[in-house]
């Protein structure tokens, strides 16, 4: 037997690498969000809506448990323990912890109802990170809390297109789909499968409707009925199970969502529901009832002057969360990108909301109704840089003062904040000075327009040399031949006297058209 | 024995309610702290740093552990294991995340060294919460990473006073104070308690040099001897241990902060030190280079133009967090307001930093200087607050267009789309419109500058009436006898064309002067 080698004492490195799902932000991508969220605000505002936060931190009972297809044991929150043992979470959306804001003031002077605020941050979930699935990313609400009406729905659609279009979204390249869960929970009802013991085959149906847009009827077809093939037939591809309705259901179902173009809201009349005309059927008012408050919102939004081509029914809506209960809308662009497989693809929901009257009522035991509508930024903001509406030419740098006599770096920190006084964006060069090619190669990283620089001589002469980069980057293109090129090169370099280097930089700044 | 009574089967109720030390937030905050961080924004980027940021959460190890006064378990970070066990934490400030940031993209196109950066958002800590005291809170960074020069230090106290001076903190109610650890490091291992073995008696002696400011030079002496009695004298309120340090220890300690007003940096010339003379104690390398790099700070910012009442140097300063290595710098409020007791206080720290040479090299394993400043940007809108540099009346509300007659909800609709598409704040009433004095209380409640009003006689006539609410409350109070209130009166609701509706809200929005 050997000894062991003895263990090194040398301490391990620490790995600088973020955890899965996290990512961090770059100056572009910092100033096209505060871009967008500046729109958007100004556009909720003009709604009437007024602005209120709350922490990222809440109880864990007070968010509930709301998200979709939660096959984790966590159920998708970031969940730890107290001091005094109560469970806190990150917040996993906006709309909980609004719940529970209003909950706890309503009856205060804090809250005049009908209550409309908007609020934006950062939300989290504990889901399996993927492309463009990130687990932090940023929602913008607008919610109206207090308002039993259908007038209340129709507006957050209204609201949702007009914050397309003021975002830069053509009107033609999104839609906003309007829905009512009613309709399909009545339907469900009347079709035989209600009650809690067919809860999994409903979620079954409705995850089968979700899916209407990308695999039509004969896809829908099958995953109501025995299942589907992805490959297209038996044995080819992955084996979805279907949710097993008999051939008269599933006709039912499929009748209700792809309605004739004369009859939109198919069945509201009553005169098309079950063969046999009972309209004693259980789900039937609550079907009616949804199909009622669809069509009230049509009415609405036509009058208010939205064409079908920004705000339409569309019956495959389903949302996610579980908490909606009536009238749900979804926004979708549907322009096309290319997906992973280079294959193009509509670009899809950006964002969605819905009427929820029993989600303040959790606390307060009394009906509280309450609808809203959430924009993903994160992903409305690769939408737009897809389409081109996000400028990606990086701001103009700042103007760098260059160190060529170490002894004298008090006298360039003054130059510097001279220009910085008189507003213009200046900084030292603050690295190793000794090799003066990598303070004008870090200008040049920086987009900096210019570069100040004082030796000896200059010094001596009560002067300053100014050498515009950006002048100098397009004569570096030019013939060295031609008559212009000299003239232009005394113009990237030249020397001024100290006492009107501001001047100087101002009208450099001028010139190339930087405020 | 008798059967207990049977569980009430009645859900209970869900109580809304915040863990304690998180806060909600309303409109005037937020547009408070808007205002807030767009101009230190604009402050920073003139400086010439660049924005970035990182999500709240972390790997744990990746943060470190660098709090102060960690005495409870979990040591002031929220923290909670990940699917694959690895232990994640929420930020408990914005420093410790950037160097991991910076240490992951060293050498890539995506940094240029020196590297200055921005960052502003929430962090977290895991701390006992108090008066003024919360578990999330704002900051908002400035750090220069890869440049080791002093002129680094130096711009960023240059960068604070600056900052205060654009939040509108006049000149002589702050004032940012500077030290070096080397200093007081130097002089602790000079006096004899350097060394692993001291680390706790050099913790109680830089917790006494922190209370200089408040217990004057004869509690710092007890707290850095035999301890010191609360109530003055031996006996009255509560003790707190002292470091023993010897007579001589003490004099040496309080000798070095607070040298005469003739020798601002005591010692550096080297006449003042040892009684012995010896220069050859350790620790003398360590103070000195510590005493000449405060004079090279004094003489960047002199040059500057910065005065000794906006920088100045201050050996009583020490900031809390461990991983500072050199210059510290603090932001201090010298106005007063009162405690909880009544009594005036100076407002005081509002922000700080220091040099951080270590924290990027923990990841690197090669030395990578960094220095930065951090605001704390709930703390500085409380001390606004109290300057009176807050506006605290509410912006106006939403015109409210109101529901007379709920069958042509479509139609007050229509007017509140036309207000809006022309650029006016309003809304519809989506409360029950059964009680029409509630629809003007709504109103009223949210500081509508006018409501809109359509019955069936205005309809007939194709009209609208306007009230102007603003009008409405002045003449509330005036008597009813005077001429001119009949006038305002007529002044105060008037009808209008349906088709000069906008026209009409514009004007009467110009008279009020809200834009």
């Amino acid at each position: 037997m050997t000894d062991k080698p003895a263990k090194s004492n040398k301490p391990q490195k620490l790995k600088a690498r973020l955890p899965r799902g996290l990512a961090d932000r770059g100056p572009a991508e910092i100033a096209a969000t505060r871009d967008m969220v500046e729109k958007i605000r100004l556009q909720f505002e003009r709604y009437g809506f007024e602005p209120v936060e709350t922490p990222a931190i809440e109880y864990t009972d007070a968010l509930g448990k709301f998200l979709p297809d939660q096959d984790r044991p966590n159920e998708g929150v970031f969940s730890f323990q107290d001091d005094d043992e109560q469970w806190l979470s990150l917040r996993y959306d906006l709309t909980a912890p609004l719940a529970r804001y209003v909950a706890e003031r309503i009856g205060t002077e804090h809250i005049t109802l009908p209550y409309r605020s908007y609020r934006f941050g950062w939300v989290f979930r504990n889901e399996k990170p993927g492309p463009g699935r990130f687990r932090q990313f940023m929602q913008f609400d607008a919610d109206t809390v207090g308002a039993p009406t259908i007038a209340a729905d129709a507006e957050m659609c209204m609201l949702a297109a007009d914050t397309m279009e003021v975002l830069g979204i053509p009107r033609g390249s999104y839609v906003v789909k309007v829905n009512n869960r009613k309709v399909l929970d009545g339907l469900m009802e009347g079709i035989g499968i209600g009650g809690e013991e067919n809860a999994k085959r409903r979620l079954m149906v409705l995850r089968a409707i979700d899916k209407l847009d990308r695999l039509g009827v004969t896809g829908v077809r099958q995953l109501l009925g025995s299942g589907r093939w992805d490959g297209g037939e038996p044995g080819k591809g992955d084996f979805t199970a279907g949710a097993l309705l008999s051939d008269e259901q599933i006709g039912l179902v499929l009748r209700q969502l792809t309605p004739a173009d004369d009859e939109p809201l198919l069945g509201v009349s009553g005169e098309i529901w079950y063969p046999d005309g009972d309209t004693n059927k259980p789900g039937w008012d609550l079907r009616n009832t949804g199909l009622d408050e669809l069509q009230q919102i049509e009415s609405l939004v036509a009058t208010a002057g939205y064409t079908r081509d920004r705000i339409r029914i569309d019956q495959s809506v389903v949302r996610g969360l579980e908490y909606y209960t009536g009238p749900v809308y979804e926004v979708e662009l549907t322009f096309e990108i290319s997906d992973e497989k280079g294959r193009p693809v509509r670009f899809g929901s950006v964002g969605g909301g819905g009427r929820y009257d029993g989600l303040v009522s959790r606390f307060r035991g009394e009906p509280t109704p309450a609808t809203g509508f959430s924009i993903g930024v994160s992903r409305l903001q690769a939408a737009l840089t897809a389409l081109g509406k996000i400028a990606s030419k990086p701001a103009p740098g700042p103007v760098v003062v260059t160190v060529f006599d170490r002894d004298r770096i008090a006298d360039y920190q003054r130059m510097v904040t001279n220009l910085r006084n008189a507003g213009i964006r200046a900084e030292l060069y603050l690295g190793n000075p000794k090799n003066f090619g990598n303070q004008m190669k870090y200008a040049d990283r920086r987009g900096s327009p210019c570069a100040v620089i004082q030796g000896g001589d200059e010094k001596a002469k009560g002067e300053v040399q100014i050498k515009d980069l950006i002048l100098g980057a397009e004569i570096a293109g030019l013939s060295k031949e031609r008559d212009d090129y000299l003239k232009k090169q005394a113009e990237a370099q030249f020397a001024v006297k100290e006492g009107e280097l501001v001047e100087a930089v101002r009208k450099l700044l001028a010139r190339h058209g930087i405020a």
